[in-house]
């Protein structure tokens, strides 16, 4: 594959930083468009001197895009770019409105304009809401039950109707919950920074049922290029997760173990940790399989994996 | 059902006129909600004197829907408001991005912000894209090839994601097109101007063989009333449409035929009429039919009472 030319919105973020450094490794020039936000500098440290940018700007923001999108000529976008944080869009669902789909739209619009054919979509399992089973990628009605589920549908809408509006070609992969180095929230890291505080003890918000398959970032991103390269309808779409599940009392044990200390772990109770939340996930990953694809990392692998930096990192 | 203070959205336009006179005829309180882009002040005339209020308003616009949720104690919506002009969107991404989904959007925040619990929405066949086969509620993935599809879609995701954060309950209706006295515009209408402007001869864009289902709105909103009133999941989806299926070319025949005259029929070619456009819908009505809804038109016989009303009315 040739090298190219690629935005990577969000490319500050946890994942998206990871996305980063596989293209760069490949030779392919990475712009990476990110507010900051939630996205840290210093993730992108390993692309400073090679054929790398940093534009530090809103994605929502479609006049700051078409500036960037003047200056580069872009191949491709790679759209990562989205609030991540589910849990506090419910006192506010403009959080989601606006940096989970408003980027999206915004991004759209800057390809129209200047002629990017290529779109590269982290979506997600919060569109399925709470559909039972292993959920193929053709499991329908689509009921999210968070905004971050709901505006990632949206997006979905929205550039399968401008790939076929526009002629452009999308690649957009539903995963659930991802851990790994680098990581800024989540489960993983609210036990290390309350192991940090309070070293004998660790509380965990639900009663630690809720069960979820979980992937490292490496191997996400793997799996997304590896669609990239080999899918070739208009809209692709595929799912991607852990093969093996993993409950969040296990996942709080091995924070624990990790930690090298031995805290008590107490619930809180009920069975989510937050509105919104969605406390079994099961997922049908025999499409992107297919392709050949593996994870290297099972759920314990890639949680124990994340458990470490987390708590190298305080949290 | 006791008496109730509805607001519909959008209910000066076509359908929305029919909605209105319905809930008024039942004994509830109606409030219309409309910018009077597409929808039209006459056409609600029948309403006049009753317990009737119009609000000449953007519905996209969050602070004039907050004035008029603080002013009337709504006990639902029934959201209508949306751009309906599928084929214009193409050049303009923000029509459909603004006038159908941020009009959704705006109208969830509003009840979320004013205790409203219970929204009724008319979404379109349009989300499934070009699915083949007789589509079920729950078909999978939902690919939409128009923007119009894209953002009935995305307002499909919020209203889920606001009735589970915010125990809202939501009827859902998918329908496909929808003719009738008062409709504004679409290929009847085109037909009625075109025949008007030259009788003897009518241009028909496409081929002609474009199959789809038509539903008289009188029978789309029997539908709609019914669910709501006997569906009562929190997301209730359902499809709703004509039974029996009707060709352009003989939707063309019967708009010559109701004119009195005998144009001949010209095909400008191509198995569309527009980018976006769906060469065949077929449809799966089961659940709404399970109910005991049963259109009193076939498609036949809807699409000539619209062109009957198309041709009185000079397109």
């Amino acid at each position: 594959m040739s090298a190219r030319n690629v935005l990577v919105t969000g490319g500050a973020g946890f994942i998206g930083c990871h996305m980063c450094e596989r293209l760069a490794a490949r030779g392919d020039r990475v712009v990476v468009a990110d507010n900051l936000l939630l996205g840290r500098r210093e993730h992108l440290a390993m692309l400073e001197g090679g054929d790398f940018r940093f534009a530090e700007l809103d994605v929502a923001d479609g006049a700051a895009l078409d500036t960037l999108f003047a200056e580069e000529r872009f191949d491709a976008v790679v759209h990562m770019a989205a609030n991540s944080d589910i849990a506090t869009s419910h006192a506010n669902p403009r959080v989601d409105l606006v940096n989970t789909f408003q980027t999206t739209f915004a991004v759209l619009d800057a390809m129209r304009r200047h002629g990017v054919k290529q779109i590269v979509f982290a979506s997600t399992s919060a569109i399925y809401g709470e559909a039972k089973g292993a959920i193929p990628e053709d499991h329908g009605p689509l009921v999210p039950i968070s905004h971050y589920g709901a505006a990632k549908l949206a997006s979905e809408g929205f550039i399968a109707s401008f790939a076929e509006n526009y002629g452009m070609q999308a690649w957009i992969a539903r995963f659930p919950n991802v851990v790994g180095d680098r990581s800024t929230h989540g489960a993983i890291h609210d036990f290390a920074r309350k192991l940090a505080a309070t070293p004998g003890r660790l509380e965990v918000l639900g009663d630690g049922t809720q069960i979820k398959p979980y992937i490292h970032a490496d191997d996400l991103v793997d799996a997304i290029l590896l669609a990239w390269e080999r899918m070739d309808a208009r809209v692709n779409i595929f799912n991607v997760g852990g093969l093996t599940r993993l409950s969040v009392r296990r996942m709080a044990e091995i924070v624990v173990e990790e930690s090298g200390g031995n805290a008590r772990i107490d619930y809180t109770g009920g069975d989510r940790g937050w509105i919104g939340d969605v406390p079994s996930v099961e997922y049908d990953t025999a499409l992107i399989r297919s392709l050949g694809w593996t994870p290297r990392l099972d759920s314990e692998g890639a949680v124990r994996a994340a458990a470490r930096w987390a708590l190298d990192h305080n949290g």
